[in-house]
Parts: structure tokens; sequence; C-alpha cells
């Protein structure tokens, strides 16, 4: 335990290296921070556990700042403690190119554990960090059976659905590792929570099913006492109410919302200073005595680690069957051959591409143990249960399938947090419809350019009777806007072997499975076609008979037989007409130009189908193409009226592109 | 009150219309509505207020069926209960054109208050009633005074996160006429809610500062006795948690996920009627003894309708300058020549377009009474409170400003409810990148077509420094894809002006405003130019000097100035180059042929400038044009030096454009 003084050093030492980056930046959060120090300072003083020559180790604990606002914290945290993290990167806090951006982002600093700021995302991501640490112990066992997850929570993150759904699921797993503390310091942008947030948070939270403490979160000895009890406490996750003052220290800026998102000013800052009686003009100014510290918590962290270290040696040596599994698991391993491997377990029946994905998540399954995940209550319909697998439950961790509940936004949120723990490739499956409820998680996932797998069926209006609230119209399109996220919608089978293929080979992305509620028929391709060319993104799926083709026919999913037929029908009038198949557009953009000339020749008109929104497809199509697709609501009916009104029959293509061209 | 062998035949009259129309669609939710049929009996029997020969009729009660699956529920109650909706409408549901579709749509059928069935929705909608009406009341006294809402949740409801979002806002406004009842028959489509779903929603919902009861729901003395306790608390909303079976009264499927989304089948539904004493054949079966029951309710609902209309008689006499504002209020109605007042009323200096917004939405306050809203927690930063009105409290609901919380998602559903129940044109207001939170209530208001105001600042990355988490990239024209919604992007103060016209003269669907947090200048408008021109959506701003024009460079929003730079350098080289500013691309769609191509002239080669995708910008400069844009994310700096590495400079552009073309 420290001296009152030496911690009041470090407290302060934090609360102004956080008051003068943002100063320096004119810009930011400097009243959380001052917040937060006293609670900062407990955590990375005594509790996390975690090694800043090595910030992906395994058996770290994690820390989430999910009020990621709050960065320059977080950044003072990683400077005092010996990540690789300067006072000069400090200096360059919110500038570019630096390791110390507006709000905390992993890919671009190490010891950041994920990209926070938009709010409660974070509490969903600890929630999925505390979960893959129980799984992965309860696969592994001791790698990281220690590991406890530290989220520090705003009343932002409170406020937003997200974080609601996600301590729902939480409690519901009993998911005792977890210990969030919620920075309840009363004060938003517009001014007081009064204003909009008097719930009972922590009676909130007991009703979750959590372990629920109060506590004045400036007060070191209460902040120490409930860490221990929240730690002690193994079968719940752990909630702290910490009553803070916001820009605590601050003589005027005090308890104020200002302080909230603005810099506190030079004289603000200098009476801060004076106050503590430090000197004013010091700027980034760390003491010897608060390094000191921070070296010797940095001893004891080595110590701790070495002995994880001897452990974890041990463990192999006895375990190396499970050891090597490990390995497999961490590195996210899948067999180099998986298409082809795919290809020979293709079923043959015509089915729904969401049975045809189903079928093969079968196989990727038992080839890649990292696979794992759910759905949003609604896996009968997605298809997406590892049938070899079992459930994950509060009392057994050791199965790969997640009941997610009805919680898209949490679904997508915690994946990304398994995703981040390291050694899973998560899937989440729901309606493309409600794709929209989670599209912050999907956006977030592709931004920290994670390998999670968001798995949407029922893609159209050809959904049928649940009507234009179930049938997704502009989805498609509005995922692939989104940058880093790969879009796939196969139209058989073998396609949907692909679109596995691609996902499990995409390491540095989420990539969206679009998958039909309805039956296809399988393709017939060409006798010439290389099945290697679907993994390309768009192919030849049928040549133009007989000379060089005066028409190019592109469709996506299930429409890609109604390009076929029309194809048949178009050629009898006369017309030499290619079929090409673009379950992948953004794999495809990536090809050389070379062979995306040769898939879609220059001058050479083109129609796209899809059902969904056409205009987007123009860019594929130019200016003189056709495209074919739905621009309004859909209705409620059985899909082959919805087809026969919305013109998806052989017969309306065919009657449309015969018009227009 | 009946007796117990008349409120059997009803409800067994309630549950035998769901199942049959389900067994004929071939597809539904037979299993809610059989669960249900003992508190929709009560609930229709003798509480609900309503007028089905005036189903707008704005002193009547709402019912929010949140669980829209249950359609049948809710349809079969409009049938009994004498609304436009026959017999032959139940059996055609979930047919092509029917009042019956797969989910409630409150544009289809007469009696539906809203669009449910994406789940939580129908609490937040439930939410914007209860609100809209105490606020109503507030303003006008009498017509609302009396009005109560009923909602009925499913554990779907209550596990997303928009509901949560939206009680403790009701919570916190003490919503005393808001009354949900919690379906609480622990099935959901995976099998039992133990999978998924533990906590104490009831305990959660006293968190909330709610009013809660738990029951059996299948009891009805203690169904009506919860409902009387319910309405006579009048300080907070009341939840009731309701125990109820799914499919209670079938034999097999009782008690059964199976029976949540799949139809019953011939052999179950002839077990249940057998088990009643019903003919088995018998289909669509409605006794006289109910349809007397009802037809006495309806005798009953009249002589309270007039009662009333009695009543606001003499409160328009009493009150006729009240009354007269209280018509003004319900029309909606906005000044003629709004778009001339607000030209009058134009900011002079150069502000980012939030300002320059702000300002002009006090103008559109004093002159639409109906314009009510507020932010998600952002109100000194996006510049949408209404400075001569008063904020919504628990104590005080007259004003006009509301403080929704860090709570997008419930901000856009009870904005919603507000537009449903009448007389508000409701705005909300947070940052463009958190359009993804509230992107399904967006959808719903555009399906619905309600005129909800959407308003989004920081609309680009060149808000500069919170970074990617924080900076739009795909935003924008992931909103212009939804049908149905305006987006408008304005230049300056001229063209927010114009926002404000077109988002209130459009009564048929939402409008999304897209503000920039910078500061942008005034553009430089053409001699000729007519202000009444930028209404069209796009127009010409700057004409090509000397000839006709050789280049249209599209611009919007801050990138207009960009344009105009691009203009005077090209034609400096020789060039001639007309500028068109496009503030709302689904306005100037929606224009005659010859408007677009006198302002797009064809084979003119054309460049589009939009700090965001580019993608689907190849739909209005072709394949041949150019598109300026940014198709990555963002990143933390000041936005000028972003401006400078991402290309949003007049050098970088010119440059673009030259080597281009």
């Amino acid at each position: 335990m420290h001296d009152a003084k030496s911690v009041e050093l470090a407290v302060n030492t934090i609360k102004t290296l956080s008051i003068d980056a943002v100063e320096k930046a004119k810009s930011g959060h400097p009243g959380t921070p001052m917040g937060l120090a006293n609670i900062a300072f407990e955590l990375w003083a005594h509790y996390l556990r975690h090694d800043p020559q090595d910030p992906t180790w395994i058996g770290r604990d994690r820390f989430v700042l999910s009020a990621g606002h709050a960065s320059m914290l977080l950044y003072s945290m990683l400077h005092l403690s010996g990540y690789s993290l300067s006072l000069d990167d400090i200096k360059a806090f919110r500038q570019w190119g630096s390791k110390t951006p507006g709000h905390p982002e992993n890919f671009e600093t190490a010891g950041v554990e994920t990209t926070t700021g938009p709010l409660g995302q974070g509490v969903g991501n600890a929630v999925g960090f505390a979960l893959a640490s129980k799984m992965t112990a309860a696969r592994f066992g001791m790698p990281t059976e220690d590991v406890r997850i530290f989220c520090i929570a705003s009343d932002g993150d409170l406020m937003e659905g997200v974080s609601g759904e996600a301590s729902s699921f939480a409690g519901h797993l009993a998911l005792g590792n977890l210990i969030v503390i919620y920075d309840d310091n009363r004060i938003t942008i517009e001014g007081e929570t009064e204003l909009a947030y008097t719930e009972d948070a922590g009676l909130r939270y007991e009703a979750y099913g959590w372990h629920v403490q109060r506590i004045d979160g400036h007060d070191h000895k209460q902040i120490r006492s409930a860490i221990d009890a929240a730690i002690a406490e193994k079968t719940r996750p752990s909630f702290i109410v910490a009553r803070t003052h916001i820009a605590n220290g601050a003589p005027t800026a005090h308890d104020t919302a200002e302080s909230h998102g603005s810099p506190l000013g030079d004289n603000e800052i200098a009476a801060t200073k004076k106050a503590i009686g430090w000197d004013a003009e010091r700027k980034f100014f760390v003491p010897e005595a608060t390094s000191e510290l921070f070296r010797e918590r940095a001893v004891e962290l080595a110590r701790d680690k070495a002995a994880w270290e001897t452990r974890f040696q041990k463990w192999q040596s006895a375990n190396p069957k499970l050891a090597d599994d490990f390995r497999t698991f961490m590195a996210k391993s899948a067999p180099a051959d998986l298409y082809e491997q795919l290809i020979k377990a293709l079923p043959a029946k015509d089915e729904a591409t969401r049975s045809h994905s189903g079928a093969l998540q079968q196989v990727v399954g038992e080839l890649v143990p990292s696979l794992v995940g759910g759905s949003a209550d609604l896996g009968p319909s997605t298809k997406t249960l590892l049938k070899n697998s079992s459930s994950i439950t509060r009392h057994e961790q050791s199965g790969r399938n997640l009941h997610f509940g009805i919680r898209e936004h949490a679904m997508g949120s915690i994946c990304n947090g398994l995703s981040l723990f390291g050694g899973y490739i998560p899937f989440a499956s729901t309606f493309l419809v409600f794709s929209d409820y989670m599209r912050p998680a999907v956006r977030l996932s592709a931004l920290m350019r994670e390998q999670c797998l968001w798995i949407y069926t029922h893609d159209s209006i050809l959904l049928g009777e649940d009507g234009p609230t179930h049938q997704p119209v502009e989805h498609v399109w509005a995922l692939r806007l989104i940058p880093n996220l790969f879009v796939i919608r196969p139209a058989d089978a073998l396609e949907s072997a692909a679109a596995w293929a691609i996902a499990m080979a995409r390491k540095g992305g989420p990539t969206a499975f679009i998958l039909s509620r309805q039956k296809v028929p399988s393709v017939q391709r060409d006798a010439q076609f290389d099945p290697r060319s679907v993994l390309r993104g768009a192919y030849i799926a049928q040549e133009a008979a007989g000379a060089r083709p005066d028409l190019v026919i592109i469709a996506t999913g299930s429409e890609l037989q109604l390009a076929i037929a029309a194809k048949k029908a178009l050629e009898l009038d006369g017309r030499h007409v290619r079929v090409v198949s673009a379950p992948c557009l953004e794999q495809f953009a990536s090809e050389p130009i070379e062979y995306r000339n040769a898939v879609l020749p220059q001058g050479v008109r083109r129609v796209s189908i899809e059902a969904g929104v056409t205009g987007p497809w123009r860019q594929w199509v130019g200016e003189n193409g056709i495209t074919i697709g739905i621009d309004r609501f859909g209705a409620s009916a059985p899909d082959s009226v919805l087809a026969a009104k919305f013109g998806f029959t052989a017969e309306a293509v065919i009657q449309k592109i015969r018009s227009a061209s």
C-alpha cells in the first residue's frame, strides 16, 4: 500500500497530464479523466495484471474505457505504466498520425484493448472479453483462468440500450470475472443528469443479476474495498456505482457540464495546479516519485507475468495435445484448402442459401475450432447452430453456441469483444433487416479490422408474408457502403462455400453473409468454369453462346436464376448474353483491372439484377445500363405473389430488358 | 361485468379467429394471440376508449401491440370491436393488398396505431404517445387530458435495448398515463427464455421508477384489478408482469417454442376446438353472443365519445383562441411563405450549417407550434434548442424542448410516437455518425410516412479531432438509400432555409438534415439565380463563364466551396465550368426530366464532390465522371490537417480534376 502523499501525487499527475494534453490539443474532454483519476490510480497501481512489454499477452486482465471520450485518462495510465507511449506522444494528443487519437483506438495504440467512443459499445466489448475468458478457460484451462475484465462506464454508456442488453446477458451467464465501475458524476453535455436520467442504475443492475456496490469514487479506501469484494464475487458480474465529481480538483470547472467537452483554459489549469501546490507553468510534469511508484508496480507485474509463464510452461508440458490445440485456436487457423474441402461437402439438394450456408458451417466448425457464435433468437431460422457443439450456459462454457437473446446490438458488440480477446472468430446471425439494430457494432468491427462474421438471412422482399417491416430493401447496399466490410450474397451451394472460404481467409476485417430465406436452384455453369473464380468476387457463370457478348447481365444471390432464364430467352431473340455472378463486389473491386475488364468488358451494355435498391448499381452498369431491383418498401404476401408484383420473375425481367435494349 | 361463460366464449373466439387465420395463411404466429386473449379481451371489453367509426379521434386511448408478430390478436379485436375490418379481411391475412398484413401497419389498417414487428419499437412509440398526450394536455387542456396508452410487450420487446432506453425516459418523466403489459410467456423462437433471459424484468422497471405489478395473465380478476391499479396510479408509468402460457388452450402446442412462429396445423386446431367444445370443422366462427357483447361495448363507447364531444364543444366555446390554436396545431400547419420568411431572417455571418439551421429553427419554431423535439444529450453541439420554449420535465409539460438523454434509438422511436399521436412535427438531433444507433426508427418513420425531422450534425471527417469513431463516411449515402426519406445537406444559410422549407412542406415522410460542424462561407451565386430553385433539390449555383459548360461539378454541403474554387481555377485553364449545388438528391430526382437535363446536361463530363463514400455518386456523374470523396475511415486530427491529408482542399480538388480530365 502506498502512503497518502504518494497516492495524491500520482493522482494529481494523472489529472494534470490529462488537462495539459487537452489544453494543448485545444479539444477533448478534461473533466472525466479528473473525476476518474482516483479510481484509475487504484486499478493500475494495485489490480490490473498486464505486461507493458507484451501487450497482447493472453493471460492479462483487460481494461476497457467504455467512456472513450476520457481517452487521456487511459493514455496517462499507459504512459505511467511503461507502455510504448511517451510524453511526446501525449503532447501529440488528437494530432495526425499520433498514438493518442481523440478516442482510444486499439489498432493505433498498444495497450488499448478496444476502440471506444460510441457510447455503450465498451460495455458490450467487456462482456465479450469476460465471456471469451470464461469460454477459453472452460476449453483449455490454465491460460485464461485468472483473467479479469475491468470496465469504466459513464452515464452515457448506461443510458445506451446496447449496454443494457449486454449487461442483461452478462448477468444471465453469471460472468463473475467482469467488473464494471460506473462513473456516476451526474453531469452530461446538456447539464446535470437530472435533466434526463434519474433511474436507479444500481437497482437495475441488481435486476440483471449483478453484484452491486455503491461507493465514493474519490475515497481510495472505498475504491479498494469495493474492487476487492468485486473480485471475490465469482458467481455474478460486479457493478460498482462510484459517485464522482467531474473535473474534480479544478476550482471552478468542478461539477460543471462545460468541463465535459471543452478544455479548461489556461486560467483554470493554473488555478488547479496552484490548488495542489504545483507550479502553474510546468506542463506535462511527471514527478519522479510517481514514476518510481509505477516502476515498482512494473516489477511486481513482471514477477506475476514470469510466474504465469512458468505455470503456462508446466501446463503445456502436462497437456501437450491441449497446448497444441490452444496454439491452433490462438492462431485462428483454417485449412489452406478449406474451399476445396467445402466443395467436397457441398449439399446436393436445392435449398435456400441460408440452409446451404448452415450445412457448410458445420464443416467449417469442425475444421476451425476458433469458430463460435450464435443468433439473436433466430437460430432455427438462420440455421447457424453448430450441431456438434453444446450451448454456453452459466454452468458450462466449453461449448461453442451462444444464445444472445433478442439483443442484436449487444450481440454485435459482444462478438467484437470475443474477436478482440484473441482466438475467436465469432459469428452472429439475425434477419438482414435487423442488421440496422446492430449497425454501430458492425461498423466498429470494420474499423477495428476484426474477423467477425455477420450472418444475415431473409435477405430480400422475397422472404414473403412478414411484410415490409421485415423485408430488407436498402440493407445490402447500406452494408456495402461500410469501409473494410466484405458483403457476400451467394446464389447457391457452391457460392455459399466460397463465402465461407473468403470469410475465413479474410483476417483483416469482417464479412457479412447475405442469405435467402427461399429455396434457390443450383446454378448451371459453363463447362470451362473454374470454381476458384468464385473467390474473385465476380465471375462468368454462363458465357454468351456463339459470339462475343452484346449484353452482360450481372446478378447476385437468388436473382442469378433470373439472369440465367433471361439469357436463354434473349439468345432466342438473337442476342449474345453473358451472365456474371457477383457474390462479393468488394473482392471483385480489389482484383486486377485485367480480370475485371475480362469479366465486364468495356463498351458492352450491362444489366444488374438484385432484389434491393438500384441506385448504387450504376457504378457497375454505367449510365446506359439497366438496373432491375426495388426502390420502395415491400409488402406482406407470399413470395411468389411478391415476385410477380415487383417484377422478380423471369418473364418480367426478360420483358424489362427487351423493352430497354 | 360479463359472466364467466360469455367471457370464455369471447376469449375462445379471439383465439380461434387468430389460429384459423394463421392456418389459412400457412404462416404467422398463433401462440402469442392465444396466450394474450384473456388480457386483450379485458382491455377491449372494459378499458380501451376508442371510436371504431372515427379511428383518428384525438381523445381516444392508444393501444400499441409492440409484439407485432401477434398481429392476428389485434385484427381479431378490431373486427370484433366494429372497425372496418371484415371476416373476409381476416381470411386474407398476410395476402397481397389486404388490410391484414403479417405485422400491423398503421398506414394499411384503420385502428392500428403504429407499425410494429421490429421488436422494442412499439414500447418506444407508446412512450411517445404517452408523452404527446401529456404535452398536448399541458398546452391545450381538455382534448387529450384523459388519454391513456396501453401497450402489450413481449420478451423480445423487453430484451431490445430501445425499450430499455424508452422506459428509463418514461420513468424519468413520470408518464402516469402509460401502462405496459408484459407478456411473460417464457418462450422465444429458440426455446425457453431460460436460454438467454433470466433477469428480473419487474425489478428493472422498478429501477426505472415505474409502478410494477405481477399477475397471472389468464386470471380475469387479476387482470382487471391490475389494470385498475395501473390507471389509478397517476404519477408513475405502470408495468404489469403477466405470467402467460403461449398457445394457451392448444393441447399439445401449449408452452412450446414451435407455437411461436408456425401454424398449429389442422390436427392441433381440431384438438383445440374440441377441447373447448367447438365444432372442429367450423372456421372463422364468431358466436352471436360474442358479437352481441362487443356491440354492447360499442354502445358504451359511443356514449363516452358523445360525452367527450360535448365537453370538447364546451371547451371550444369557453376557449376560442386556444381552440383555434389547437386546430392549427392538429393540422401541423406551416405558413405557405415559410421559405420567404426564413430568407428574410437569414443569418448574415458565416457559420457552420448547424448554426445556420439552429438559428432558422428558432424562426420555424415561432411560426409552427407543432414543432417540438430535442437531442440525445448534444443540444449545445447540434444547436437545436428552441430558445423561446421551456424544457419538458416531470412537473411541467407545456414546453417544447425534450432532453432525450444519450438514447438515440429511443429518441427516434419516441419521436415516431409523437408524430403518430397527431399534432406534432418532432425533431431529433445527434451527430450524423450516431444515426446508426437509431436507424431502425428512421426506417420506420419512412415506412409509416411520418413527418419526422432527423437533424444530424458533425457531418463528415471534417469534424476533426474526435476521430474515426465519430466521423461519418458512409452515413449520408446510407440514409439516402432508405425509401421515402429525404436527405438534405445544405451548403450555407440560404440552403439551410430551403432545408427547413422542404422539410416542413413534406407531409408524407421524414427528412434528414445533414449539417456541418465547421464554419462554411456563404455561397456566391449568379446574378440571375432564383432562390426558389434551391427547393428543387439541385440547381445551378454558378454558370460556366463565356460558353456552354464543358464540365459540371456537383457538390453538396461544405464541399460546395471547393467546387466554386475549382471552377475559378479551371476557367483560368480555359475550361467552362458549371457548379451545381445538390442539397437534396431525392427532391431533384422527383423533378421533371426537362429540369434535370437543364441542370445536368447530357454529354457533359461531370464531377461530384462530397466528403463521404463515392460509389453511389456514379449514378449522378456516370461512368466517365470523376468522383471526389473518401472511401476509407477517417482519422483524429484538426480539420485543416484532415482536409489536406484527405484531399478536401481547393488545390487537391483542382489537381484531381486537372489530372483526370
